[in-house]
């Protein structure tokens, strides 16, 4: 699979399977998941963690948070849909903590 | 006025005004203000400072961030509208940088 | 305990127990600990906990980090030596994770 | 230059001077600086950029804080002295605001 190739729903979920990604859906063309923590301090601690890899794989998400709850969608803006950058994002913070 | 008292937007925005506040608007009876920056690490920093003065006062924004965008909303959800402890979490913000 | 009396090493070991702070050494004056973690992320993560109590009690931290490992150090500074401010972020930190 | 080669003090600072670094200096073998602050919330603001920096370049400072005062040294460790590495970090940190 070509990392810029747009995927259609049917095969972003294929991919987040394979990915190991867990708790993703498909939304409007995104790949979504909500996190609910303890409080501020853990969706924070949380939030640094994805800062880094997001930084890190020069992929960053489109975010939202309300003290103990972030979600987060995914999406690769510049090619207009859901790519293979995007799923091994959500892999990798589904593999946080 | 008492801290817990609700503000129309003609209260709101003549709070703002006083306090030092600077770039709010009241919209769907809430604080709200869009901040660019130059890249994801810059809004990262503002929102790490945002982070800690939220904390400190116990009173947390709705905000979302997409790479080098912060959009930050206030209000004070258990007392169902804008507040004072909104003005002042503003002001602070206003007052970073 | 008036909150601003510096404590000898006793007392601050004392003063640890009954706040059910855990795994805090006395060293040269100061609460010392130090935390390992699984990689840079995970100390991060707690780093960023750390950094908003330390704001929300406004008192701060002497602390390093290097990679996974992260060591704190708390002192009142102003006071010259260990008091209950110390042994009261010194039990939140504890109480982190 | 090979990444991988150990840099001597004169080698070092004449990278440091190429690469744009500014304010570094050469101490025991390690690349230092010390950043001073208007408070805490600046010093953490600096810190949360440099970790992003670390972590996208995998490579992580030896660092310590004290409330608006950071200290950041710069060390290849598996290499045993100071590498390109380090004056690509340094002078990345040296670019931030």
């Amino acid at each position: 699979m070509s990392s810029s190739a747009v995927l259609n729903e049917m095969e972003a979920t294929s991919a987040l399977a394979e990915s190991g990604a867990v708790g993703w859906s498909v939304v409007d063309g995104r790949l979504r998941q909500e996190f609910t923590f303890a409080d501020f301090s853990e969706a924070w601690a949380f939030m640094s963690r994805v800062a880094l890899l997001a930084e890190s794989s020069n992929h960053h998400p489109n975010w939202s948070n309300t003290w103990n709850r972030v979600v987060i969608e995914l999406v690769s803006h510049d090619l207009g849909g859901i790519t293979a950058r995007d799923i091994s994002l959500a892999a990798a913070i589904s593999r946080l903590g």
